[in-house]
């Protein structure tokens, strides 16, 4: 059996759910729902996120690489508030020629990343588009946090500085595919930096940044000459490219970052702007936006 | 503005979730996550569920009952197991040319839905779909049931009953998207019936009898001529239609059902046949399987 069509739906999931980490719960993939112990201590975080092909993703790219792509991308969102994964869900909407060797190296890829972050998938459910259309991927997940850490995108205040991890654009020419969700950054700047508001950046600088700002009621500048870019790329591509999942968060002025060398030798840490009223703030145009 | 093509991405969500009711927590919809306090006492139910244009609704369907039917499709699962829905995520993969006012009319469709089942939406995400594809609409939720509440698939025993709730077939004339979840129905079976296994019917009798049967490691024999059929059905489209979110549960023989009647009298129950061991079970086939 080579594609979807030939194969009913029950054995396809029962052939995919083999390739990834489940869950050892009373009721596992193949009831209703999945059936999960509270944790008492922890804020719960919830998160869905669909890809589409042509849009997320090309329908000749690597599967597998796909497949990291559409957890790692709800992981780094959990990140981006100072938590962790843990309970995933997958819904595969998806035309019936497709290939099902397709979809075993993109459960794959979801394995590959479920396993590296601690998480599993507890169900999922696929179904059928028409033909001629896009596939459409989705991931729905839980992740917990503890209540002293959740950061949010809304407690900046004028004065504050804008920082970014790594270096930004150029995403398309491979990273987006095959990036590492900031989790231990985000691990290590929430206790030590203690920073007022935090997201990852998935749509670009200039589309994430006014956002960050917006849910603060604070306006921003921005130091576009100090934005670290990745190799050939200009710093427009920088601010408009998007996909970059690195984490943008603002500190205190005056925030000691100096340990931050020693901790990530390889990543750069590096001060943007500082965020200011919103009176006085500047206008950012550009960044990824799916309707306009 | 009458397309998403007209209006930014964060400019429609803004618009969109006034028309839902919203949860009041620390992090509304509009950060990374939605952040949830933990239900200590409880078990936790998770959800993911996909509504493609052109097989689970048409374009021209109204987009209100469409909206209702998202959510009420992910409470008859959770009814399903005994327990009840909580957080809601959506996530809307649509071609830029939609109309606004669709996608308004859908929101309040959910909103209808939410609201009658004491449900929340806390977040969610659109993105675009490439011209010509059709929409893909996911639903994700949380749930609850108490843990002497929780019923799977997998209890019924060979010797036991089949019973189902009201009547199967045509479903596609008009119920599939203005039924009503057997919430209240579920509730009352479960502590006074005590079934041994239960599930809702999505894909037909036809299917998801076989499904409950392979779950409980039993056979079944079912006596087509006791299925309730809806008027101008024959027993092959109750077999086979699918979507009619009745009830389909097991029940060990001789309980008494004689309270049925008086709790829900406009709704009729069933016994549909009885559970046997797998080597002497019959094979019944048919039933909505999206990629055959």
């Amino acid at each position: 059996m080579k594609y979807l069509g030939e194969m009913g739906e029950d054995a396809l999931i029962e052939r995919l759910i083999q390739l990834v980490p489940l869950g050892r719960n009373a009721e596992a993939p193949g009831d209703d729902c999945a059936v999960l112990a509270a944790k008492g201590e922890f804020l719960q975080l919830l998160k869905t996120d669909s890809l589409v092909e042509g849009v997320h993703f090309l329908c000749d790219a690597d599967p597998r690489a796909v497949g990291w792509k559409a957890i790692a991308r709800v992981i780094s969102d959990f990140a981006a508030m100072g938590g962790k994964g843990r309970y995933f869900l997958v819904s595969i909407a998806m035309p019936s020629h497709w290939e099902i060797s397709w979809l075993e190296e993109f459960y794959r890829g979801m394995g590959d990343c479920l396993l590296k972050h601690d998480c599993l998938l507890v169900g999922g459910e696929t179904c059928r588009v028409p033909l001629g259309s896009s596939a459409v991927l989705t991931i729905s997940a839980t992740g917990y946090v503890s209540q002293e850490n959740c950061v949010s995108r809304s407690g900046a205040k004028a004065g504050d500085e804008i920082w970014v991890t790594g270096r930004l654009g150029g995403s398309l020419s491979g990273k987006h595919l095959s990036f590492t969700p900031r989790v231990k950054e985000a691990e290590w700047i929430v206790p030590f930096l203690k920073p007022t508001a935090m997201m990852d950046l998935s749509d670009g600088l200039a589309k994430d940044l006014p956002r960050l700002a917006k849910a603060s009621a604070c306006g921003f500048h921005l130091d576009r000459a100090a934005i670290p870019c990745n190799e050939a790329c200009t710093i427009d591509q920088a601010l408009g490219d998007g996909e970059d999942f690195e984490l943008l968060f603002t500190l205190p002025a005056g925030t000691d970052t100096s340990m931050w060398a020693s901790r990530f030798p390889k990543l750069e840490l590096t001060k943007i702007g500082c965020m200011v009223e919103v009176s006085e703030g500047e206008i950012l145009k550009g960044g990824w936006d799916h309707f306009s």
